[in-house]
């Protein structure tokens, strides 16, 4: 038998977790909760699911469900000690994907993973969850709460989480209604939002990829050997302490207006829950897609139908700042830019051009600034001009 | 401006995040989420959410929803190189929650982050995800695979799911109907299911804790003053690197039958779905714990009211060994083990009296190791005799 310890006694807190502080970081989190509570949450935090009663008035309820996390978005708010705002973009990456198809949000549940658990910490990041479930009007329903000691540094934690919404079968939206002659609306995008941060921290703090993390601590290094030679062998951990990215991420390049790189970088995603749904209300939309990862060109065609084209006009709106310091910082080429990056565009929604004028006048109605920026043609994919 | 990439182009590969593995990793998923569908699902893998026609029948249909993760089983996993199992214990931890309340699971989703997107490994993890699903009955709807440069270090990831399941309102368990004079079932336990890994691997491998991670390196070491002084200030790193781990999983001490300890350590945890189902088609159950961190007594007592007390009588059944295995190594305090195994007891059912000996029948004739193992008193929380 292979015993390491031995002699004295070992209980689960030597061996790195911490029950009583779980137990305090519920405590903060309840009220949090609590105040997510809408119609059809049934109960309170503490058994073994969370309990929704469906809403009464569906003749073919479908229920939609997407499952999402931060991603590396996380190191901006290590770096800079902020973990209020990152549950926003948890729950935006997923109601607003779960949106897409007309669903209203109905509860989401968090997953958190930390090194080491510190309730204030927790507290935080539950708090910008709960700030988030508030701005979609779902419930937050439940969550879990790991310590992983050796999982993860001291100090950082993994966040994703999932949401679950419903429609009427027959108003499901899925892109199936799309046709020739229709026209594409985009709504602006609040930066980067939780997508392409790999890349953003390699180019402006050097603190991409996989040689170095945002404590200065260096994990499984060396393993890529394509990394170092495109990046010219430099640029290693010495250069990308925590020290030294926290400067940059205080830095304010004339190009954004006053604000420091990290405040731009750690802007939560925008959540278009509310205004998506006033418009559904009114307007029949054909499709809708969430730009993330991928871009335009890899999200919008994921709901168009075959036989149609999307034609983007790049010229409809301007491209934030951010992306143009991206660009040029990298260099990237501008082809990977609309493949990584959002570019100032959030969420699109494809109508007939007879409805477009009111679709824009409820949006904007609803605080969206809103672009036409394309419009449907004969053909497959999606162009841009 | 702080840039520090200069000179030659950069892109998304470079930064760490391989698009293209992604692509791959999808198509090897998609038969494995197919081969999950049940009915309810509509659609296919590929929208910005998975859809699920809710059944018919349901007067007030309540949903049930839970998340939860592996946590530091998947060190196991890592070690021994075996990614296939630890999807069931995923599910497992999820629907064996909301099974408590009497949901039937509908649909589940997953999320993995992985350091570096490798398809055939998160192929294997995802099998094991649509495994626990087939056990379950429920369908995997969907998940996100987050590629995470610098969260994770080489070849490992991190884990974690959610389960919607449904229960017509007036059929809800919750605890309140239980009873003085009901008596309690426990079903027997797989294992250490997915709970208690921290101290386990500490003790049996002198791998847990914050010292030491399965591949053999440094994550944030020496950061809690207690632990080495607890330990004796020694077994670190150098004792627990992956050969010495893996050395200690290929052992196979004699009190566990012939199976090697990183056999028995990874055993899946058990799914109650179907045996439990069976039951409350035909008996009234007035609460259902599922035993994971805490035991019995952090666990039971949760769907107790106010004026009872479960009392547990240990001399039931026969606590399997790798608890007394652990117990001793330790040397671990009798009640510490009580407080954070399941000591061979995975899911708890409490009812009238009248009704048990049929139960015994419906869950052994569904495969269930059923005990008798204790009953419930006028007082308050959990006694253990």
């Amino acid at each position: 038998m292979a015993v390491v310890s031995g002699g004295e006694a070992v209980d689960y807190r030597v061996a790195g977790v911490d029950i009583e502080a779980g137990d305090r970081a519920v405590e903060l989190i309840r009220p949090l909760v609590r105040a997510t509570a809408r119609p059809g949450v049934l109960g309170d935090i503490g058994g073994f699911g969370g309990f929704f009663a469906l809403p009464g008035g569906y003749r073919e309820p479908v229920l939609v469900a997407g499952a999402d996390g931060v991603g590396t978005k996380l190191k901006i708010a290590f770096a800079l000690g902020r973990h209020d705002t990152v549950g926003i973009d948890c729950v935006a990456m997923n109601v607003n994907d779960i949106l897409t198809h007309g669903a209203e949000p109905l509860f989401f549940l968090d997953y958190l993973a930390v090194g080491r658990l510190d309730p204030g910490q927790v507290a935080e990041v539950v708090a910008g969850v709960a700030e988030g479930c508030r701005q979609a009007g779902c419930a937050l329903l439940g969550g879990e709460t790991a310590e992983m000691p050796g999982f993860y540094a001291p100090g950082e934690y993994d966040l994703a989480g999932f949401a679950v919404g419903v429609v009427e079968r027959s108003r499901l939206v899925d892109g199936s209604a799309v046709r020739p002659g229709d026209v594409v609306l985009g709504l602006a995008s609040s930066g980067l939002h939780s997508n392409g941060y790999s890349l953003a921290r390699r180019i402006l703090l050097g603190d991409g990829g996989r040689e170095a993390v945002g404590e200065g601590e260096a994990i499984g290094g060396g393993d890529r050997e394509d990394e170092g030679e495109a990046m010219g062998g430099g640029h290693r951990e010495g250069e990308s302490g925590g020290g030294a990215v926290a400067g940059r991420l205080a830095s304010r390049p004339p190009e954004l207006g006053g604000r420091t790189l990290g405040e731009v970088l750690l802007e939560p995603t925008r959540i278009y829950v509310r205004p998506v749904l006033d418009l559904l209300r009114e307007v029949p939309v054909h499709a809708m897609a969430h730009i993330t990862g991928g871009g335009l060109v890899g999200n919008v065609p994921r709901v168009i139908p075959p036989g149609c084209r999307v034609v983007i006009r790049r010229d409809a709106w301007a491209v934030p700042p951010i992306f143009r310091l991206l660009e040029r910082a990298g260099p990237v080429p501008e082809e990977e830019m609309w493949r990584v990056f959002n570019m100032g565009i959030g969420f699109v929604l494809v109508l007939d051009g007879a409805h477009a004028d009111r679709a824009e006048e409820i949006l904007a109605a609803a605080g969206e600034q809103v672009y036409r920026i394309g419009s449907v043609e004969p053909g497959e994919g999606i162009l841009l001009r």
